[in-house]
């Protein structure tokens, strides 16, 4: 049975040499004699963890030195607290791009500190788009963007210029694509897709930026401590730190983000072009939106769905099931999953197309 | 080498047992032919490890049932702020108990919400002690105490009556003995001592207690969104949770708390024996107040403690060096820790008695 082809949103695969270092190291670190679960965080060898993790994330990044890159807790949604926690202030307006359901969690949490501006959103089509045009104040504190919909299956290829400071979640994409660092003044992410297990969140912003944020928070939501402390103020999420330091150095070996993301746009192409061929299919994103991460689709028709979920399960095929909200499929391409699990599942929809018996739903598409 | 005798103060010593475990599922989970570190959060099976993990904790703590047993991140450092956060009304009165360097850091992150009366201080003696008389303010909005101070080597025995909702941090030696939990409103503590990894926060807490919280908080900083979400409002810290799972197994294996609790008696009072006993070392904390989790100590002449750091080193014995603010030396003396490394730990102070020449130093005692 061992290796499923594991397409999981998210907590998700990982390459397995990382999860064979990471399991030795749970036994015995480092040749320490101790369990890497064990060992203190101020701990000379766990300190180059930390300082080596946060050079990989520059290099793989190009992090420019005014930046500074932190490890925190509580994922994407407790950033979407934080945030307007430090730089909303009471009777101050933040602009928001409302592209899914993840926006919308991080919208809620920013009416709570100010005003909230949304200035576009494409929840009139089910956020199968990314919305194109739009003005943001020049008096917001920031714009908010999510630059992957895992949910819905969209991501923004193209940050245009925008005249206020620019803050993103990028929990599903990032290290997935090259980015331009420089065009971002606060970039966030759960840690649980490409960088390492759920436990961790990263954080990369502009020393400038962070001067700016507001005093008179407490220290565990405030990233000047963080950054203050080497993201150490308190006892860090030690295993999680240390996973994704080992799947970055695997990243690094695979070319680093230039080399991943060929790898990924393959990924994507094939398992698109199955979707557009095959009858028994369609996509739900649009297609200039369509993001490389997380592929959403549907069947023609609710009997299929059922039973290619069936199917594809026989296939070693786990993680498909979409969003509850939005049904179908998600299967979720993200750097670890190799192009062979990609042609596993697009061999089961040709396959699942041809013993398929309902031909009625093939004159439906 | 293998294995080091971990007196750590956290991240700490855990089971070898629930180390080979841990290590295997990393591999392959539960036969599911995926590891635990890329499982959904939302599958059944890991449904059924956060189930498991709260019923381990209900059943070891015999919690009662109008009490919710919550898994949260970000440690105790953010229960300090998380507390003032939901039951400190702006204009309102919170009292703590000052007993070290965390009891602080609560009283400093409540303050940034209201008005904060220190009820008593055994600052006056390096907190050297529990203070033992005060005053509560029946208008409070709540006592707040640290039970164990690991930096300070204290321990509370004694939970008066107060009057007033009783808010506690458990960090350290929750599990490590018996409590009875109805004394309690609300009860926290970070995971990595005696619970599990770093990486994950308990929180128990009394129904009643949590519908008195304000509203309108960040949704990360809810208790009551992490109730009416079972934890997982967002991505849980899974592999926290199920080493804590496999912890807590482990410790039901011992005979529960109270079963440990003998042990844990047991191997205190080895160590503090021989501290007593043997002229080169001293203990910190006042008698009646001696932690059996954090033995702290000290050399009568600094030379002795350098050269005693290194001899025991070379016994395989690992972190007791002091926290930086006191010195000597700091024996965690957790769950998982066995009787018999406390007998090297003690071997080694009377083989170092015998060897150490500075004779002067015998006197000064």
């Amino acid at each position: 049975m061992y290796k499923k082809h594991n397409f999981g949103a998210g907590p998700c695969i990982l390459p397995s040499s990382v999860m064979e270092q990471a399991a030795q190291s749970v036994i015995n670190w480092n040749g320490m004699g101790l369990s890497i679960l064990e060992v203190s965080h101020r701990s000379p060898e766990f300190e180059d963890v930390v300082l080596k993790t946060q050079l990989l994330v520059r290099g793989l990044l190009s992090v420019p030195d005014h930046y500074s890159v932190l490890f925190l807790q509580g994922g994407a949604s407790t950033q979407f607290a934080m945030v307007p926690m430090n730089f909303l202030a009471a009777g101050k307006k933040a602009s928001y791009l409302d592209t899914g359901y993840f926006a919308q969690k991080a919208i809620k949490e920013a009416k709570l500190f100010g005003d909230v501006e949304v200035v576009a959103s494409s929840k009139d089509r089910n956020y199968a788009y990314i919305p194109g045009q739009f003005n943001i104040d020049p008096q917001s504190a920031y714009i908010h963007y999510t630059s992957n919909n895992t949910i819905e299956g969209t991501e923004i290829f193209d940050f245009s210029a925008t005249g206020v400071p620019v803050i993103c979640d990028m929990s599903s994409d990032i290290f997935s694509r090259k980015i331009d660092v420089s065009n971002f003044d606060l970039i966030y992410a759960g840690a649980q897709k490409n960088m390492g297990p759920a436990g961790m969140t990263l954080v990369i912003a502009k020393n400038e930026f962070l001067d700016r944020a507001k005093k008179e928070i407490p220290s565990m939501m405030d990233y000047q401590v963080f950054r203050d402390n080497m993201s150490m103020y308190n006892t860090p999420p030690v295993f999680s730190i240390y996973v994704a330091m080992l799947n970055l150095l695997w990243l690094k070996d695979q070319g680093g983000v230039s080399g991943i993301e060929q790898k990924n746009i393959e990924k994507a192409k094939l398992l698109y072009a199955e979707i557009d061929r095959n009858p028994l299919f369609y996509g739900t994103a649009e297609v200039e939106h369509r993001s490389r991460m997380n592929v959403t689709f549907l069947a023609v028709n609710k009997d299929a769905e059922t039973q290619f979920l069936a199917f594809a399960a026989n296939m070693g095929i786990v993680g498909i099931r979409g969003y509850r909200t939005v049904g179908g499929f998600r299967a979720s391409l993200y750097n670890a999953l190799p192009l062979s699990s990609v042609e596993v599942l697009v061999n089961a929809m040709v396959d699942f197309e041809r013993i398929y018996s309902d031909k009625t739903v093939l004159e439906l598409k």
